[in-house]
């Protein structure tokens, strides 16, 4: 019996495009089902009862959680191409360290610089390019972070690229000028078909994000 | 050349009580070197110059940080006992699921109940008894949460198990009242000496907590 595969998931939410991108760099064919956010499905409340959030993968009927353990279960049960984590037990760990880095740091800042305003927004602002710029300290001369291989810490990282145009805007800052290593991987990932299929248009991410704060800023 | 296993870390931190738990299941032969917090060693700015914190896990000469990831190190390194995670990769996904869990909720709310008062300690205090019921229901009848076997998540969660005096005398509250199987289950890791001979007296964590206390709230 073939495999049934099926992500919840909201289009711009960078946690479902890290499964997304780690399914089609496995090559699995998936059903991808879309969320509302604010009316969430029975199913979505079923399968994750605890956090009650996207990214779900089901498979055969059994629900992964959190888009980092997700991306490691895909990585572990669709082993014949692509590996996204290192084999050896070091490296795993040092890949694991950035990914877990990523995970902490960048989407509670993210949402700061969008959401935030005057001494929060700066302060946000100003730490975001903090970790930016230390990102792409551990990326140095690399092609990607996994080397030359595109692994956990690409996947877990990618996703905010397409967000990029909205710090850009929102935060009034170049992140090309300090940190054009960091911006030459976000142009290299897109080249990749798992990533440029899967990443929305940076644009259309700004214009819901702003579609969103008005909503959100006037609760 | 037998190897070299260093763990820099801070008696009363949940976090490095965690690896020294792993370390202890293992059987494995470590140096342990206590860390002044207020004035970190050159050694640990060295091994974790990004994040600067305990626990690092030094293996023949190269940095582990983070709890959780130098639990799962230690648990593919040395294979030969005691293993933490499952073997099959659903299940896996499950304890990292709770580990992850216990991860982001259990310690700020822990500091909340500590060190906050009013409103803010009120909701910190129901919301830590919310996470504690939750991985109550979790636990079920189960005798550890790796169901037979101690688990990751129960290396992830048991050093918390030292604090639940201070939570009690700060939170006024009965955690054995509201949640017996989770008191009975900590009695039960208890009975193992790799967890007796780790976590330290919760009277002691208690008064030390307290000092502390005093001594932030001063600043």
């Amino acid at each position: 019996m073939a495999d049934e595969v099926i992500l919840l998931d909201f289009w711009p939410s960078p946690f479902g495009m890290r499964a997304r991108v780690a399914l089609a760099e496995k090559g699995i064919e998936y059903e991808y089902k879309e969320e509302n956010l604010s009316d969430k499905s029975p199913l979505l409340l079923k399968m994750n009862p605890v956090k009650k959030q996207i990214p779900v993968l089901i498979h055969n009927g059994k629900p992964v959680c959190e888009s980092l353990i997700i991306v490691h279960y895909i990585d572990e049960v669709w082993k014949h191409k692509s590996p996204i984590l290192p084999s050896d037990a070091y490296q795993r760990s040092h890949a694991m360290f950035w990914a877990d880095y990523v995970d902490k740091k960048i989407y509670s800042l993210a949402r700061q610089v969008w959401l935030s305003s005057g001494e929060e927004h700066e302060t946000a602002k100003n730490k975001l390019m903090g970790c930016f710029k230390e990102l792409e300290g551990e990326l140095g001369d690399k092609a990607y972070f996994g080397n030359d291989t595109f692994g956990i810490v690409d996947v877990a990282l990618i996703p905010f690229y397409s967000w990029f145009y909205m710090f850009e805007q929102c935060g009034n800052m170049s992140i090309e000028a300090e940190c054009p290593k960091l911006v030459a991987w976000g142009k290299r990932c897109m080249e990749k078909e798992s990533v440029s299929k899967t990443l929305p248009d940076q644009h259309k991410v700004y214009d819901l994000l702003m579609d969103l704060k008005k909503k959100i800023l006037a609760k």
